[in-house]
Parts: structure tokens; sequence; C-alpha cells
């Protein structure tokens, strides 16, 4: 059963490290029987939130992207996020793209967290906020977390790692979601949640 | 397909309020096709762990009491915790009766949290930080939280509640951990987790 | 000791019971002997931060508006941050504010967190995350928490309160915020802190 | 102006680091001009709490032993806690200690966080855990976190360092922890905090 993942970018910063983190995740996806698209803020370009979609009276009021974007979130069977804590905190291009949709476009689909920080924490304090915020979007935060400490050693700027333990790592992670995101999908025919 | 649920209480506390939660939660259980068991740390009465199951070199050196209740966990299709929060914090009982077990024996397996406290904030403070217990633990915390504020104006001693919201609120909670349980006990037929 | 407090809103969306908060918050502060000023990121209109004033290498070449922040960061004694929860997380709009500055800009001063929402957990789980990002920027965080919950009912538009618990319960909070702001700017005389 | 500290170790598990970090700690502390006073919930054998101490209406009722703890923790200027973290959580051996005393005891005295772990992440999820439970407590969590990863490799068994950033971090460390201590045992004698 083929899934389709989508992939969000936590970082806009200049010069961000994640764009070798999510490089190597897709090519790790592009050898799986499976779609993925990716959601990058830089290039979506979206202002702070001031409303949400599901807060417009009129849905034909909102912009035209918010409408786009949610499509792709509701059509998705799982997330995968790829983020940098900033100050040990969810990056606010994330927690804003996130914030402009309604938990129904996230509920009953799981959420994977990779972190990476130039440090040897590895981001780890973000991924402990951004559960928080997942879970209460309705996402299923999977277990498994694929951290990456020193993330400009680990990886080079192509996305290729240097070390063999990343390969097995992220492997085992993109296992796990692609575990819990069939089961979820397999039960939905079966039962719908409700 | 029948499941089996484990009941976890979090509270050894003199007066708790947590067994009017439990009888409340029980009685639910009980009219559900599935079964039940309660661990409850007051009765189990395990000293501060010292040295947990799986760190025994020899596993027959481990008392007999660890043995039974690590049974009881991977026996168990879903966990739900019954807990209060103790200064913003998970109970000392609770995490010390988890931190005996290994993840192995939680893992692949959802849980769900019922935090109650005399306060309008309901325990959600210990709900937090039980999530990321958990997910280190390698169960899957189901975004549902059945918290309960003012518990003791919300619930009565013999465990009925004052209030309909209640028990609708317990039952849609109830029901999306049924529904996880169900997808992961029949996708692990299918596929075994690694 | 006059104090210099800077008050920060963490809310841009239309229509964001923020305004009440602070106008109660405001009126406050106007009887106490110390300044205080107000930023406010609907006002200031940040778009998401791509570089920090202290990446920029030339910092001439930072917006004039980064460096007029800041200055009002340096020239504060304390922080007290009005701010509700967006999907039990910090608002972006704040994250993003805070973000731009570095440490040393509020390292060594305390601040107050005033949160609410419209359900009866009064912001306290962004509370917790906004916790983590100040003490990682140095600030510290006063023990004190003025938590607004059901923040409609509690306050009106104008910022007027409906009870009186509500004058109480600020009084206390900003006494101990003040208590700590002249703790440190006292020390700081006498011992430059490293 | 000399101080009083007292240390409190986390963890009571067989073979436990802590003893490693602990005697390096106290051997800095040994050259300051302050007073110290080691509590270790491994010799203090407190069982699971029921009852804290300020629960008890007759407090002649409660044991001598939790007496003669909350003596030091009120005669202390500040707390220096020492801890692993058990499944990203606090110890159940550390937060029962703390859970016994009540807020009053703890409440204007700052607390420092030395938390390691064998692996990379230095325990610092748990320290995220703790300052919510210490602020709770009413202790000011200061800013500044000595996080030690891959301890055995840090530290060896009697307590001398294998690394000269380890002095480096610690002595900077704990001259936070004396600045704070100073500032606000200082202003106490000024104005007694409310």
């Amino acid at each position: 059963m083929p899934l389709k993942y989508l992939v969000i970018l936590g970082s806009v910063r200049d010069n961000r490290n994640g764009l070798r983190v999510s490089k190597f995740i897709l090519e790790k996806l592009s050898h799986l029987p499976h779609e993925f698209k990716l959601l990058d803020p830089l290039e979506l370009n979206l202002p702070l939130v001031r409303t949400p979609l599901h807060f417009f009276k009129d849905p034909k009021e909102a912009p035209q992207i918010l409408h786009s974007i949610n499509k792709d979130i509701v059509d998705s069977d799982a997330f995968l996020i790829v983020t940098p804590e900033y100050n040990q905190s969810i990056p606010p291009a994330l927690s804003n793209l996130l914030n402009y949709f309604p938990p129904a476009s996230y509920a009953h689909k799981p959420s994977a967290i990779c972190c990476y920080s130039i440090s040897m924490f590895g981001g780890i304090r973000c991924s402990i906020q951004l559960r928080g915020m997942l879970i209460e979007l309705g996402s299923v935060s999977i277990p498994s977390l694929f951290s990456i400490s020193k993330v400009t050693e680990a990886l080079n700027e192509d996305g290729t790692a240097n070390d063999k333990t990343m390969d097995e790592r992220c492997d085992k992670f993109l296992k796990q979601l692609e575990w819990y995101a069939m089961a979820i999908k397999e039960h939905k025919k079966t039962i719908p949640p409700s």
C-alpha cells in the first residue's frame, strides 16, 4: 500500500542546515515505494498568522495558498518534520505554518520528527515542544526520533552522510513511521476514526 | 477483537482522589467488550527503583513481583494511566513503577492519560511530562487527553459523575484509545513491528 | 529605585484577546513608580526571522528597527510577557520577535509570564514552553505565573476585571516581579554578573 | 557573605554515576568560602510519599527525619541538584524527596541543575521537567545549566575530570549560582519577599 508523506521544513534562516538534512531524508524517501511532497516555509513565505484557515467565516475569503497547503495536509498519510531548534523552542516559521490549519486536517495521521543542531544536543529540546504541538493538532507522534547532533559534521552539504550509523538510524526511523502510517491507514478502511 | 487494557494508578497519597477517578473509569471499561486489569502502586508497594528488571544480569535474581508486573505489561494491548500531578510533575509512585521495566515491554502499544486535580488545570502539566516518558518507553501516546478539573466536584467518592459531559468526554476518550489499540494490534498480525 | 519594564505581547491574531489583558496589566503598571514600554508584534510587523541581529557580520547592515528593539530590551530591567497559547505552544509572533535578539540582551533580567486562554487552562501549556525559551535566552523566569482562565469572562474589552481576585492575583504577581527585578538590579551595582 | 548550599542527589540506582559527579561538584564547592551539605536519597531512604510534611494536621506526628530535612532546606541559601534522567524524566527518588516539603521551604532561593547521562544528551530532558518542578516549589531556576554528556568518559570514579573544559564550565556555573544566591540573600535583608 503506497503512502503519501508530507515533509515539512522548520527553518527559513539564511544558510540553514536544514537543506542538507532534507536532501538526506528525501534521498532516503526516494527509495521507498511511496510518494512524498515537500513543504518549505521559505518558499511558501506565509506572513505571521493573523487568521487561520478555519477561522474565516467564509472559507472563500481565505488566500488560495492556504487552501492549497491544507489540501496537501489532508491528502497525506504521514508527516515528517525536519527542524532545528531556536532557543530550545520550535522555530517560528514552523509553528506559524502548522498553526494555519485545523486539527481536523492533521488528525489520525502519524508524525515523525527529524531534529538537528550544531551542538551535541541535536535539537531534542525542540522535539519535546513539537511533540506537544503535534498531539494538540491531533497527529500521533511516533516514539522514534531522528536527532542529528553536530549536523555539519554528520552530513555534507549535498546531503550525504559521513557515517554509516546515520543511514542505519534513518532507515529504522523511517521504517517505524511507515509501520504506523500503514497501521492507521489500514484501520481507517475498516473503522472510521471518530 | 477483544483487547486487554492495563489501568495504572499514579498516586499513593493518603486520601487520594485517584480512587474516585479509577472507579469512574473502571465502571466505563466494564461495559466494553474488553478485559482490564488494575496496577495500583499502593498495593504493589515497590521500593524506590535501584535495579530495573532489565538491569539484572541474571533475571532469576529479580524479585518475583517484577516478573509478574512485567508480564501484565507485556500481555496488555493498551495502557490507561490515571494520575494527579505533584508539583507540576509525574508522581514519584508512577515514574517509579514505570521505570522498573524495559521499553521492550511497552513498545508498540498505545497509552492514554486521564489526569486530574482539584484545581482548574486538571493535572495537564503532569500529562505533558508523562507523554514524554511514555514515548521514551516506546509507547504511542494517543492525542486525546481526559483531564478532570476540580475533581472532587466533578466526581463523587463512589466514582459517579455529577455532570453528563464527564460521561461524554470519557466515552470519546476511550473510543480513541480503542481505535488505536485495534489499529496497532491488527497491523502487528500482518507486519511485526521492528 | 525606579525600574524599566518591557511588556511584550504574544499575539497578532485578528480579534486577539491580548488587548484586554494588556490594558488590564498596563493600568496596573501605571500605578507603580516605574516606567514601562510596550512591544507589540502586530505594530512591529517583523518578517519571519532569517537573520537574527547578532548574526549580521556587519551590524550596520541590520535593519534599523532591530537595533531599536534591541535597545529597548537592553535598557529594560524586567520583561513582562502577555501571551495566549496556540496549539499548546508559543505563538509564532512571540517566538519570532524574541529570536531576533542575542541572549546578551536578555541576560540577568527577570521575566514574568501572563498567559491567558478562553478555556479553563489559561494558557499554562504555552507558559511551560516559554519559560524554557526565556531561560535559554539568559533571562530568569520568576516562579509566579499570572494565568487567566476563560479570559473573555474574566476581563472586559476595556481591560477592567469582573472579579476582585484578578486584581489581588495580579498585584501579587507584579510584586514578585518587582522584588526580583530590584534584587538583581541592586546586586549588579555591587558585582557585575559574568 | 558566606552562603549555605544544599546539594541534592537524584539517583539511588546501583552503580549510580551520580557519585562521581557529586565528588567533582563537592570538591569544587570545598574551595569556595561557603558551607554546603549533601542530601542523598539513598541514605535518607524515604518511602514513597503518602503524606507530605505540610499535610500532617499535627506536625508532631510527622516522622522526625522529615523535620530534619525540612530544616536543611529552610536553612539553605541555594540548591544544587545533581541528577541523571530516567526515561527522559525526573528520577523518582528525586521527585519523591522534593515532594515531601512545602513550597514555603524552597521559596525565594535559587536552584541550579547539574544533569548527566552516558549519552550525548547529558540528561537535559530531565532538566526541562525539573525546572518546572522547582519553579512550582517557588525556587528560582538559574539560567545556567551544567550538563555532562558521556559522563563516564568526562569524569573518573574519584570525581576528577579528564578535560579542562569541565572545570571551566563548572566554575562558570557555580559562579552564576553564587551571584543569584547573593543577590537574593542581600535583597531579603532590605525587603522581605511576600
